[in-house]
């Protein structure tokens, strides 16, 4: 299989690594849309734009499916976006929220998303757990988390004050934590010794590998995928990062 | 006078404050380009194209001077802003050297910039005050500043890790410290508690007035000014912004 793999910016090459890991696909086109980013406070209307925008671009080659990595753009465009493809488009929202329910005791399972304000604004992973029949769910956006990544802080005194900061007020009995952000797996281990280890992170890349195993019959195993990076500003930039994430 | 205001994005609007508070201009049109902000993280080429598509937007009004309140437009594009400009522009960067050159005894000065990534990496401050003779100058790109503010963040134990985070290497016997990003003069007390009193701060909006105020002869005063804000994207956001810091 041929896929592209959209984000707004690099947090979407968490989604590669877990494709990556599990050797599903045999060429992958990433895009990110690195001139605009972050979408996370952009307004519906604009993400939905660029959404569709995305698919064009992707029009470029023969794809047989097209993975949204962004959060946000799951949250907002992915309707939008599967009526402009033509070919399947999955979302790492509709996958965390599976992840959950196939994972978790739907009645007594309390349940944490964070992510950037326009994730939680939208209510995406908050309607799609209630639909699933979850019953004790909290959102919280930690918008500093992003820019933490950005500059390779994923520990220490700003990480611990950040924590306390967007915490401090819930409690830490969380049976799933939902990183609602494709740079939040960077933090996992600052995050999972905050909350425990009763703890489970719920990964995009991980809930997308288990959303598509279920989907589709991976018979073969690719250990040397053709990955190309396409970036819609300073490419040279997303590349040099791809390499240090994925260690290709 | 009637002029134009431009920066990324809200940043800008501590250089309106400035403004507002000298009472010097009769009309002000502030234009953010928030639909493409930050530019902090963007290459030099695309910062340019920005610029120069600013002062195009700038032609629909009948302007006598524009002002580039954001630091790393200053720093990058200023002189390609000239060139399509129809009125004398002016920019912070500029202004921020001025400011020290007008008041710090050049030989003993210690001066400290921070600002993104951009601003720094182009040493457009450094350069400026090398030319005016001072020659203790120190950088430093302090990224996380910007979305601190915008979570609005301005004191407290994050703000406390992140200035030891930035500055353990740095010596606290600093003369001036330029501010070169419109958005950290709201950490202002924190900067000036943490360097102490000793320290001057250069802040983009007073180094511009007080640089105009060299240029020009403004005998009137307007204490009500007409000032109209216009946005790439999401112009209702930015006014809300907008009236609360200039609490207008």
């Amino acid at each position: 299989m041929k896929i592209g793999v959209f984000d707004s910016g690099i947090g979407g090459l968490s989604v590669v690594k877990s494709l990556l890991e599990h050797q599903l696909f045999e060429e992958i086109i990433y895009f990110g849309d690195t001139a605009r980013v972050p979408y996370g406070t952009k307004d519906k209307n604009t993400i939905i734009r660029y959404g569709i925008e995305a698919i064009e671009f992707f029009k470029n080659f023969e794809l047989d499916l097209i993975i949204v990595a962004c959060n946000t753009v799951s949250a907002y465009a992915l309707d939008e976006m599967r009526d402009s493809a033509t070919c399947p488009v999955v979302g790492v929202v509709e996958a965390g929220i599976l992840a959950c329910s196939n994972s978790l005791d739907k009645k007594n399972s309390n349940i944490l998303i964070i992510g950037t304000h326009a994730t939680i604004d939208s209510r995406a992973y908050e309607l799609g757990l209630k639909t699933n029949n979850f019953t004790t769910i909290t959102s919280k956006a930690t918008s500093l988390f992003v820019p933490l990544v950005e500059e390779e802080i994923y520990e220490g005194a700003i990480v611990d004050a950040s924590l306390q900061y967007y915490f401090k007020d819930i409690d830490r009995e969380v049976d799933a934590l939902i990183l609602g952000c494709t740079h939040f797996p960077l933090l996992s281990d600052a995050l999972q010794k905050y909350f425990g280890d009763k703890t489970k992170l719920i990964h995009s890349g991980e809930a997308i590998v288990e959303h598509l195993q279920k989907q589709f019959d991976f018979t073969k195993r690719y250990n040397n995928p053709n990955i190309k990076f396409f970036a819609s500003e300073n490419p040279d930039a997303l590349k040099k990062v791809a390499k240090k994430w994925l260690d290709i």
